[in-house]
């Protein structure tokens, strides 16, 4: 059922007409994310500048039913901006101002659209910098609304910390203010966490404050290999048990490191290897690379290297953070699941080696990255599109990765979202009283079922 | 209303005759709790010893739409567990199991009715320690309901981050269970955020996994004075923004600092003092301390003393454990409101200079003490309960301290909950629209409206 001509009509004189589009581009590059699901299509783009022209864009939509799709970047893995029921795509990319910033108490206020690079590039004039980093340049309101995390977790944590209050338009059209500039607070039920990870169907996330921090005195980086994972894993295993305030440990894999070496013309040994950074004060940057030296040492590790220049230190995570592009770049033009478990640590190694050899017999090409401090790992699925039985193989994988993951305490998604791609598995990870507690709250939230249809929870 | 024979039969049913009780004493003790507030005693007291049980006796309350509050140690503040509406107190103390401690993972499950202190008995053996350190010995289930936090905040954060999942007893009687064991997930809605906080109106939590840490190799101690709160104060702001973790930073006003003197028989200065606490390798300790005391001395600081055995490092936390008690043998036989307001800590200074002008204009005695590193600070107000106009002064005190915080950004209760006794304050701080999203969660999740009745979230 196209969107009638007098909606169009009213939505322009709510956001302006040359904020309304819908041109053939815009539909379709708004409704395919960076993930290797279908896109779907909205009917229009609607670009709001204000919470105020959101209220009146979500009352429109509410009172005529029609679905309403927050978009951010687009960066999104899961399909989270596909426009399933069709409808509108609201495109918060004109709010990207940086309201405010106190710098003393370290908290800063920006609206959705502002991407998390622009934060950082504003921040550093402060001594600031804002901790949570996806691979992608994604917008602060969408790393709120799926509660995106990175390599700084396992000290700075995940969106769900970072964010200390939000502006919001419910699915009624009504604004609301989450949390305060207070670092903690008991008063009343936690919409703000409520809303963190809800990715968009329980409301438009619009403005957004953040716990931001001190650029550290003294950053220190270093790597070392291991003949196994479960050497590396356990390194890390000890280093957090003795509360080494370690600021990012990354593990790549064998397939994942040989990856990277021809990417970006690295001589890493290929073996699994850890990346490690610490920030602090010079004697303790010292001490702690020292203690997890020693540590790496009696879990089998070797090649203790530490990057002496911020040159060495850049190109190292530099390496890491192209991983992703390096492992495409194994095999040219094929399609990458990039999937997203999320395990106890000490169930990790045995994890990332049954996926190994899952990998191995299945017969894919697949290396891994994780953010092993927290338990995430990322396996990079590769699989010609025009293959129907390799990408067959490759989602069978998936689902057993996933299966796996949740046998060990696990969830299927350590930070990438639900979206519509891993909607069979709510009802695997979660029993069906919580599913029925998260549809009775999209109800009272969104009680006309607008907001990002399809998504998050599955169908009762 | 009196509760019928025949459900008291039901209830006896499911627990056991001996675990349901009707007297007195039990009914007393089961309404009121340590703060100043009146209490209301239940029409009964049920023990249940599992999550079944008390499922079981939630669906014959919802059954007979007959109210239930439940119950951990009863040490909350602010009239938690007073039966406004009659009904059932159901005490979770029996619920006292050590579920499972994963050690290399540092997580821990436990029943809702285990003591904070009991745990940490236990964990000592395993080199662990739970750091979340309300001043009671508080149940976990409990600290989980009030969004509990502490002295070590501002390192280990508060009930929010140590909780991993739980399970809980929806006010249909249905149960869930919430998280998972992996440190961090974007699988749909954070029910466990939703819960904690919520105060047992929308679940009665039965068992909680939380994160735990390692025990720190060493743990330094440190003392200052100040010539005024603002010195205090603005050393922290900095030791913040320089990301110095700090385990503990507390601050006592000269009106507390007399009270402790005097109660522990101590010579500490008269003057505004920071009690500090540093966890971490020697080198690292030793680093924070003294970049600390640098920063303390360029703020006006004086007479920094490093805490050099643990007798005078335990001794001095003693102190500030005692503060409370401190404060009431100041004025023996009167009654204490302990306040919670907290701010964005740019504000704190002249939030606790305007209590302090305030507390000397009204007349009143009144010291503070203060989790600066987090903005939360505690005036307690002491007032005789016979003395109508003293006890009038004191609230008119409370609410403009409230204001003053709210007007800051800040919040009514950094970690004490609402409950009854500040549920005016609820439609200060949050809008309309916040509180009417909070109603439409509760109908969700407790239909029948049983759990908790009166607590938490204004009527609209």
């Amino acid at each position: 059922m196209p969107l009638e001509h007098t909606l169009l009509e009213k939505l322009s004189a709510v956001v302006g007409a040359e904020h309304v589009s819908t041109a053939a581009a815009d539909l379709e590059s708004h409704g395919v994310d960076e993930g290797w699901h279908e896109g779907v299509a909205p009917e229009a783009v609607v670009m709001p500048a204000s919470t105020e022209e959101v209220a009146e864009v979500v009352r429109l939509c509410a009172a005529g039913e029609i679905p309403l799709v927050p978009f951010g970047a687009g960066t999104s893995l899961e399909g989270h901006i596909a426009a399933l029921r069709g409808g509108i795509s609201l495109d918060l990319s004109r709010m990207n101002a940086i309201v405010e910033v106190n710098a003393e108490d370290m908290d800063v206020r920006v609206e959705a659209g502002v991407r998390r690079l622009a934060l950082n590039d504003y921040l550093r004039h402060e001594g600031l910098f804002f901790p949570i980093d996806p691979g992608a340049n994604a917008s602060i309101g969408g790393m709120a609304a799926t509660r995106a995390s990175g390599t700084n977790t396992v000290r700075y944590g995940t969106m769900r910390d970072a964010v200390m209050g939000l502006t919001a338009v419910l699915g009624t059209g009504e604004v609301v203010h989450t949390g305060s500039r207070a670092r903690k607070s008991s008063a009343g039920y936690d919409l703000t966490r409520l809303l963190v990870g809800s990715e968009g169907t329980l409301g438009v996330i619009t403005e957004v404050s953040l716990r931001v921090h001190g650029i550290p005195e003294v950053i220190g980086s270093a790597t070392a290999s291991f003949g196994d994972v479960a050497g590396a894993v356990g390194t890390v295993i000890e280093l957090i048990q003795l509360g080494i305030p370690v600021a990012r440990v990354e593990l790549l894999d064998r397939a994942m490191v040989a990856a990277v070496n021809a990417y970006a013309d690295l001589q890493l040994p290929v073996q699994p290897l850890l990346l490690l950074e610490f920030h602090g004060g010079p004697d303790a940057v010292a001490e702690q690379s020292h203690t997890v030296a020693q540590l790496a040492a009696r879990h089998g590790g070797t090649g203790w290297q530490e990057a002496t220049s911020t040159e060495e230190r850049n190109a190292l995570w530099r390496a890491r953070h192209d991983a992703y592009y390096a492992g495409l770049a194994t095999r040219p033009g094929m399609k990458g699941v990039s999937t997203d478990v999320c395990v106890p640590i000490s169930a990790l190694a045995g994890q990332i080696d049954a996926a190994v050899t899952d990998i191995a017999e299945t017969g894919l090409t697949a290396p891994i990255v994780g953010h092993v401090g927290d338990g995430n790992f990322h396996v990079l699925i590769m699989f010609d599109p025009d293959d129907a039985e390799e990408k067959a193989a490759a989602l069978a994988f998936h689902r057993r990765l996933v299966e796996r993951g949740l046998a060990a305490g696990g969830t299927c998604t350590g930070e990438h979202g639900i979206g519509y791609g891993k909607l069979p598995f709510m009802k695997v990870e979660h029993d069906a009283t919580a599913l029925a507690a998260m549809r009775a709250i999209k109800h009272g939230l969104d009680p006309a079922g607008i907001l990002n249809p399809g998504k998050t929870v599955p169908a009762g």
